[in-house]
């Protein structure tokens, strides 16, 4: 029987480490969710590690383009001790982050009842990271000279254009507007004055069609303290690549570890698809020991599905991770039990 | 009667906002600890927001040639909202590392008995971070086209040197043999490979020639983490000179307050000299109000004195500022109070 639910093809890449591990749980988690509004047909890609190591190939061009064709993709985690680092970082994850022009990087924080943070007095936080995606000192320019030598010289080139700041800036005042109306900018202006200062003028100038968005500045070492200290302060945190990088890292240990925090990589205009992923890495020191918790890659299969236009069936999805952290967060659960527990719950 | 003692000249910076509320009490504290080993002749430097405000002067020639000539420079602090962003920063503050070659930007981090850290399970912090002063992305490299237009493009350059790296790699390992003999390369290799991939191989071939010390490494993000989660595992971190403005805040966060940091910028070879200051900035909001915290400040007099060899006078300072917070920590003093309390104690 023909489904009559609209059908979607998602790419699946769970990649390496506990990457494999988590990925087939928020897969279940998005079937389970959405089975009475979408149909969604699966295309795994065997990326990561393992086929790097077998036959060379980090990113070939026709998976690559093979992705490009699907509505949205799931990903696990990158990195691997057996390979130099930045070899699939660079050439895996970058570069799909690259070529889908995924100019948004959106990590929403959130300190979920019953989990425990580090923090004495956490609060209530409740924010969202919206990180540039294609630009900054992630574009891959820089080079070394002299490699080896007393004499080396190695640079690396943080890019920084008009439109590629103002359409993620765009963006985040959007994404204010359906929250609590306040954006911060995170930067060092006060030391790299080009970039930082043309992320000002943006903000400022876009920043004046939303009247009622509220927006101030953080330099980036000030802005660290603040998660620390006072990490209610924020609504929308808008920085650039490597800033993003660094503040969600943080952000997801004062909301008591990254296992909790999801992380959609959106593609500009939908020509291409977005991409959801933990934002945990592929944590090797644990991997294939059955205990990484999946409810970050759950939460990414939420953040498709929104993406897509399912809220009620992201919501749900939500729902089950509040509920299912709410009474069992504390107890210590392998990978499988976790994901049983929350599946049942949606 | 002339003084027996060594003579020292101390160029004295207060700068901007609370940096000059803070510095004389640095001042006092220097020359308290040391009034019978060492005479300290002071010269006031008028430089600052105010200065450039009145006659657009930021760091004249003569001014930089007379610092130069001095043995140890106290500074306040630098930045003020009425100065665009950068101005004062890289005019005065980063000029004055980079034209002293202080390569070393030291950072100890340190929780004191009565601190409350807003951590809830803090344990024994206590470690130090090796900042690279004087390369990376502070060079000031980089520039921009098409300024305000849609068409703009920023960038900023890190330039990182086999030479620069080497010395402050070798500054931190020995370091780390007068401590617990561990040391934390912090860095982004996965990403920013050339600057990365050389960090890491001046590391381990300057780690070989301290078979005693350990070294292991860490992301910039997993750090963030690290800090929040489990700061006792670190020792010495080592990092270059953006990775180390981010971490120095957080750290500073963690133990309760940039209010008790202080740092060090350590010219290589004593051919100019280093600079002492607290790691908190200007902090204009609560600049003339009387209520900053010179602790830190005052930290910084003993981290002078340690440079310049007196390390029992620096031991005094440190014994009374530890002995202050222990038991007044938690009281809201103004900022002479706190520094008559301290004073006091030395
Ligand atoms: C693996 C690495 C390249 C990646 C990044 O730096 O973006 C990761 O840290 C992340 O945040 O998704
Ligand atoms: C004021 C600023 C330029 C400076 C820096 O980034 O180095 C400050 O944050 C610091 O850490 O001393």
């Amino acid at each position: 029987v023909m489904s009559e639910h609209k059908q979607y093809t998602i790419a699946v890449i769970p990649g390496d480490g506990i990457g494999k591990e988590v990925t087939p749980w928020a897969q279940q988690a998005l079937e389970k969710a959405a089975a009475d509004v979408a149909a969604f047909n699966y295309v795994p890609f065997d990326l990561g590690a393992e086929r790097y190591l077998r036959d060379g190939e980090i990113l070939p061009d026709e998976d690559l383009e093979a992705i490009k064709k699907t509505d949205a993709i799931l990903l696990g985690a990158v990195g691997d001790p057996r390979v130099k680092a930045g070899v699939l970082e660079r050439g895996l994850l970058l570069k799909l982050r690259f070529a889908l022009d995924q100019y948004v990087n959106l990590r929403p924080s959130k300190l979920y009842k019953g989990v425990t943070s580090p923090l004495a007095q956490p609060g209530d936080i409740d924010f969202v990271v919206v990180r540039e995606g294609t630009e900054g000192l992630y574009c891959g320019a820089g080079g070394a000279i002299r490699k080896g030598t007393e004499h080396e010289v190695a640079t690396e080139v943080s890019i920084n254009t008009a439109y590629g700041v103002e359409r993620v800036v765009r963006y985040a005042f959007e994404l204010a507007m359906k929250r609590r109306k306040h954006v911060t900018l995170v930067h060092k202006k006060n030391v790299l004055v080009n970039a930082g200062d043309m992320w000002q003028r943006i903000v400022d100038k876009v920043g004046e069609e939303y009247p009622e968005v509220t927006h101030d500045y953080n330099h980036i070492d000030a802005a660290t303290i603040y998660l620390v200290n006072d990490p209610q302060r924020f609504d929308v945190i808008l920085t650039d690549n490597l800033f993003g990088d660094i503040l969600t890292d943080e952000a997801g240990a004062v909301v008591g570890g990254v296992g909790y925090s999801a992380s959609g990589c959106i593609n500009a205009i939908d020509e291409y698809p977005s991409m959801f992923e933990p934002i945990h890495g592929s944590a090797p020191d644990i991997a294939g020991k059955g205990i990484a918790n999946p409810t970050a890659a759950i939460l990414s299969a939420a953040m498709l599905l929104r993406h897509l236009g399912f809220d009620d069936a992201a919501a749900r999805i939500d729902a089950a991770v509040e509920a299912d952290i709410a009474e069992l967060g504390s107890t210590a659960r392998s990978t499988d039990e976790v994901g049983r527990d929350i599946l049942a719950r949606i």
